[in-house]
């Protein structure tokens, strides 16, 4: 959509961690709460999907834009990128995740729809992994976390910019009248 | 996800237009070009998209905020939220969209997934309407778009802000060590 956000999707692809930046992802269900991502049929990160039926998704923020850029240039076919990280694993013990990420989404496969080009994952997120830095108050702080979007085809990074608004709420004056 | 983009999805409901706000929604597949949306079950725009088998996606800007942040707050069931929009149809007749937004894309539901609490519905893109005010060159320009951004739990609007590098280039200098 527009704009996109950037996440680094996870896998473990033969047993070895790899990350694939990823723009096509969405919430999809609330209870339980699941999330589905686009992932190109022949992509190294449908195997290591389809071997563990396990993924994360991690939220880089803006200072790791270089890495993040890089994990959308290379293949995991050819290039070892879980080396510019310092990878952990949750509960599924197959879905690895990036400290240097401000959020992780541990998440275990659903469903699966396959798409010409694309396959759709879901996945149920099992447990999701922060620091207290990147809080305020109980709730993860946007500005903290600096995450980027993206927008195509003209193919930019951006930054996230002004707070606009109270969400479910600016909207009640037009309620009043 | 974190964040998330901010539009309505448009729909025609007992044949009059509704549009709801939407945060749940990624592109599926490239080709051909499919866009998903996570909608609740009993949402009244999901009795539009099973009565017609099409909705719209259309992409309001800041300056749409308040009416934008009403249409998540009321239900068509008992509001008539098109009043607020200047209505337009493209081709399939039957998915309603918004003049006022910047982008607008018109599709045609492909597949419905049934979740526990939300349907999530897969639309091919038949048509994308905009104006030439918003692009620079050929591409669609997000600064002259200027979308918003929503994070939950926080239940914030943002907008978006600089420009923070080129994709699938600023990544290259690492490919060279």
């Amino acid at each position: 959509m527009y704009p996109m956000p950037v996440t680094l999707l996870g896998t473990l692809v033969d047993g070895k961690p790899d990350f694939m930046t990823l723009g096509w992802i969405t919430r999809v269900n609330a209870n339980p709460p699941t999330i589905g991502c686009g992932v190109g049929r022949h992509h190294h990160s449908a195997v290591g999907i389809e071997q563990n039926k396990t993924f994360s998704i991690n939220v880089p923020s803006a200072e790791m834009l270089q890495k993040t850029d890089y994990c959308g240039l290379v293949s995991g076919k050819s290039v070892d990128k879980a080396v510019l990280f310092d990878v952990f694993y949750g509960e599924l013990e197959t879905a690895p995740m990036i400290t240097e990420c401000p959020l992780s989404l541990e998440c275990r496969l659903e469903t699966t729809i396959e798409n010409a080009t694309n396959n759709f994952y879901i996945g149920e997120i099992i447990a999701s992994y922060s620091e207290e830095r990147y809080l305020s108050g109980d709730l993860l702080d946007i500005k903290k976390i600096n995450p980027l979007l993206l927008t195509m085809p003209d193919n930019r990074y951006w930054t996230v910019g002004e707070y606009a608004g109270e969400a479910w709420s600016i909207g009640k004056t037009l309620k009043m009248k």
